[in-house]
């Protein structure tokens, strides 16, 4: 069989090369009735596309942008296992930059990302950042921004979540259920999306099992000794809090050491549960229960999105705004 | 005071501008009385260069690249604090590539980045590269390449690891010391001179305690699945190990595993120590003794060897060969 191009294609079916391109790329600025002839066609001829060879033809970078705010986080490398499974699918390459919560380099790296050397970025938001001029100026350049897990609403690029105050008020009834009543939440310092709605699940549950003004809520960081410090004086009180619930599982790790030096034990005086996605956990003496995000899938649906918007595609209304849910495992922490 | 630039400091020196510059970055090819020289005018006339501005002046990209096998792993992103502490000094932007073991990806990365995008280049060779070819070929680009952790002698470029062999050595005595008998060690199915050389260690300390020929190796890989299948295997046998050696973290997850499966009590009837650089495994019931390594210092070492060759400094010897030690935590695990 001879050789097959996009100019071969293109000129039996007597369309422009761009065309025959973009109707095998699914573009929506092309009829149906054209794509239909020309895969048709493409499958007759075995037209195969080189994706690499394609990007020196667009003289794209085949490459996607990640901005994470720290990559010590079991969540975060299963959001880029799922990134780059669908990355790899469409032949382009991802880099990382980290932000180490850091709204001035996140600022520094968006810049940085404008100047040709990505065709898309994906971002979760730093949990210092309060001012988001650096991400509403994506708008007026060409390159496709998506925002994932940490998002800001007020931006209009789409985002990809998952259902935090649900999740929060579920873990949060669990342990009323249990027979807690002084039920502690440890939350993340930070004006994020994500923190508010945790908090406010947990608030809603509390008023829903008549603990409406019960709430202890202990502001931690990323910093574990402080972290340690915070929560020996909430641990040290009485009466004691009965259950904590922590918005991210370093919180629940410095929750357990505290518990070790005090020994308080788990669950007997003190129930634990967090938001984590490490399997580890399961080893923890005791177990810990678990509201499992999910991280894989966040990954691949906000990568298919920029991919869509990359290639100039139209998302649909409830691809713009994604919420994928997350489920709690639990364990011997809330027995 | 007046607006001072290398321009300016170089009038007055009446020397070449790329001298004046040199000089201040203290490159070999300026000799010290012109430095001395150079530098006094500078402080004296409060020269303070700037990293970006010089970025376009030299139209470097003021970007390190790293190429990591895998991110689901606390030694790795250790290792990045402590390169991003040295590049956020200098001014540089980190990117991260993550090969996920693949050795085609690895290729084709260290391909990319020869296009200018990055001033320099470490990686951590995956686990199932053999040839090498694509690192030798970084001789004949003028980008710096500097390997760690995970690296091949076989390459002329600076190397910075710890002493794998001496810390599996330890770790095999202690559990000799403890009566261990029948002591497995779960080997990385891989050609990396980390596998071997902990292989070695583990290898000269069953010499050493009298245990020579009754090596117990089981080749374990990244899927947990087939990993535990293994191990099941393993802790079947009759007579059972007396102790499990870990070679990275993941092994020692998936022997808790099983023993929890399998109702085997760790310490009592099955002792466990592996190399991990993780804090929650003193969490683990029970806490797990761990070997573990100077992620921190590695990442800081090997982006200031970088720099210095990026910057045309030489390597003294020691600087091209860094060693540096890893420690054993004793837990309950090796109780």
């Amino acid at each position: 069989m001879a050789n097959i191009n996009l100019k071969k294609l293109a000129e039996e079916l007597n369309l422009a090369i761009s065309t025959v391109s973009r109707a095998l790329n699914d573009s929506h600025e092309i009829s149906q009735k054209t794509k239909a002839r020309v895969k048709a066609l493409a499958i007759k001829r075995g037209f195969q596309p080189n994706p690499y060879a394609s990007s020196l033809r667009q003289s794209k970078s085949k490459t996607i942008g990640v901005i994470l705010p720290e990559i010590e986080n079991n969540f975060f490398s299963q959001v880029m296992n799922g990134v780059e499974d669908i990355a790899r699918q469409k032949g382009y390459h991802v880099l990382i930059y980290v932000t180490h919560e850091d709204q001035a380099l996140e600022k520094e790296v968006m810049q940085l990302l404008q100047n040709g050397r990505v065709d898309g970025v994906m971002i979760s938001i730093s949990n210092t950042t309060r001012n988001t001029d650096h991400l509403n100026a994506y708008h007026n350049t060409s390159i496709p921004l998506v925002l994932f897990d940490r998002v800001n609403d007020s931006i209009a690029v789409p985002t990809i979540t998952t259902d935090d105050a649900e999740a929060a008020y579920q873990a949060t009834c669990l342990l009323a259920k249990k027979g807690c009543r002084r039920i502690a939440f440890l939350s993340m310092a930070s004006a994020l999306s994500i923190s508010i709605r945790r908090q406010s699940g947990y608030l809603k549950a509390l008023k829903k099992n008549g603990l409406a003004g019960q709430e202890i809520i202990l502001e931690c960081g990323t910093v574990d000794e402080t972290n340690k410090v915070l929560i020996r004086q909430l641990l040290s009180k009485k009466p004691r809090p009965d259950a904590v619930f922590g918005a991210i599982e370093k919180f629940a790790i410095n929750t357990y050491q505290v518990c070790q030096e005090m020994k308080i034990r788990i669950p007997q005086q003190l129930r634990v549960i967090s938001f984590s996605n490490s399997p580890a956990v399961a080893l923890f003496d005791p177990p810990l229960s678990s509201v499992v995000q999910p991280a894989y899938e966040i990954g691949k649906e906000t990568a298919s999105a920029l991919f869509k918007l990359i290639d100039k595609k139209m998302l649909l209304p409830a691809e713009n705004r994604q919420i994928i849910p997350s489920h709690i495992i639990e364990r011997k922490s809330t027995l």
